[in-house]
């Protein structure tokens, strides 16, 4: 039986850098995201005795081994817990376009999960979604829910307590988060290898666990009250500690570019200027903005005026994982 | 007897950042710098019994109140160790141009320590001198040696173990230093003031302190050997581990621009093709990269091609403090 799922990518408010087991994907931290309504992916699974091998196409292409191995290795985990053997034909559109400063690895995984899941006959939601997704992108655990979500570190060894939760869902609370898309090179380090040194040889890794549970209480509560400065001082806070802990690696490395920064200082002087808005960085040059809807376009514009913007792209508070043709 | 000194500012390539006992400038590490050879202070002191004031001259002008207050309450120090109570004429003359990158603090305290001790006689040099000029700036104590230069912070709680020493003198090894300077605003923090905040807030001061005194080593073993690499990695690394601390006080701040990241970037990209290049910041948006004059003039033609660089004004290792018309 074919089923497409559909999962939406999501942006950290409270970073998730740092494994403490790379095998079984389990995080240093909590984390906590907004899930977004603009970028997704929808893929279909169907599970076939005929075939002799898995089969990924993605956007109407056909892949190959490289990117087909990672699939496979993440339906095996499915097929085992299903105690299957099947291979499968995975057809994937991707809408989360690279040149809008998203990965898609979360909105994949999260879709891929929810579609092989049904179509091997496990009755999985929630919860056991959000686990077994994890191994596929950390992140793609917390696309599962809609609107604001917390990954819960757990502390077992083996991970069975660490999935995401939601805390409030799309409707609760709209914002208007910007993806405000700079001039870039490749990434000289890839952020898996980045969070792995930072890990291993930071002098500031010990800071920023040691001060994470503090912004984990300011950010619920700041969603809870829906405080949009509390949040924003602390998501703005959080970004920064995580590139500084790049800093304190050995070899040091860092993400910014001078745009980065010319966004960065763009952000501050709005609030100067009495409109509420504040910044977020993943691990490269482009910069998350974040305000209320109000201020949207005022912030929007405020972005496109700065010489080494390329683009801006606007998203609000989108849902979970939904199946598709049902 | 009016007497004329001359002190030379310094660079730091272990940076001084944080004190322990503010009224005391007692720092809460050790740091190393480059006394430099074009920018200096030169300063007369006359101390006369005919005065009810001192009186301050700047580069010809008369100072006011504010300016000379700071002199004064220095030179109050050099009164109280000489048991004498004259006031002074101090004439200085600044050759440090703030649009050159550099404060002129280093230079003007040592100038004026060397100059006033002398004047009212006492037979200050070498640790003596150094340990005064501290009372007027901290780095000051540096400035007092030319070449290279370390200040011991001292363990004593009254800081008469913390001054300066030599650890190689201007002429054994010759580096260039380049002030590369950018477009840049007025602070909003001030180094005194990012200091503080830092030592008191900051997540990743500990690892700072933590990671100082391999720093300091890897430094000193880099001077001796002239290993200009390994000195170039630890500098570059300890000015980024600096910035990364401020990053983590509370509230968060930052003295980097996009242009400050433009420059970090190119000299980056001038040791991916061959160029032996390194950078250090203080608190501030300008940078200084450090090279061998053998690399002198393309490392400033490629800084020049930077379109935010205003200006690129380049120095080498220069003397210590020494006495004028003797």
């Amino acid at each position: 039986m074919k089923i497409t799922a559909r999962a939406h990518t999501n942006i950290a408010l409270i970073k998730y850098w740092g494994k403490r087991n790379e095998q079984l994907f389990l995080p240093m931290n909590n984390s906590i995201s907004i899930t977004l309504d603009q970028f997704y992916t929808t893929t279909s699974v169907t599970f076939r005795d005929d075939l002799k091998a898995d089969s990924f196409i993605l956007n109407g292409s056909e892949m190959g081994g490289q990117e087909t191995d990672k699939i496979s290795g993440f339906l095996d985990l499915i097929r085992e817990k299903a105690r299957r053997n099947e291979y499968a034909v995975i057809d994937s559109i991707n809408n989360v376009p690279t040149a809008a400063g998203f990965a898609s690895s979360a909105s994949g995984f999260a879709a891929l999960a929810a579609a092989a899941t049904k179509a091997i006959g496990l009755n999985y939601s929630g919860a056991d979604l959000s686990r077994i997704s994890r191994f596929g992108s950390g992140s793609a655990c917390r696309s599962i829910y809609g609107g604001f979500v917390e990954w819960n570190k757990g502390v077992r060894a083996d991970g069975t307590d660490s999935f995401a939760e939601q805390i409030i869902d799309e409707s609760e609370w709209d914002l208007s988060i910007l993806s405000v898309m700079v001039e870039s090179k490749p990434k000289k380090v890839l952020s898996r290898e980045g969070m792995q040194r930072t890990v291993k040889t930071s002098a500031f890794y010990s800071g920023w666990l040691e001060t994470i549970d503090a912004d984990l209480n300011f950010t619920r509560e700041a969603i809870q009250e829906r405080d949009f400065e509390k949040l924003g001082t602390v998501l703005e806070h959080n970004a920064l500690k995580m590139h500084a802990t790049m800093l304190g690696a050995n070899p040091p490395f860092f993400y910014w570019t001078g745009s980065t920064l010319d966004v960065m200082h763009k952000v501050q002087e709005l609030r100067d200027s009495g409109i509420q808005a504040y910044f977020t960085i993943d691990a490269g040059p482009n910069v998350k903005v974040i305000c209320q809807p109000e201020d949207e376009r005022i912030v929007k514009e405020s972005m496109q005026q700065i010489q080494s913007v390329r683009d801006v792209f606007v998203c609000h508070p989108g849902p979970g994982v939904s199946y598709i043709g049902e």
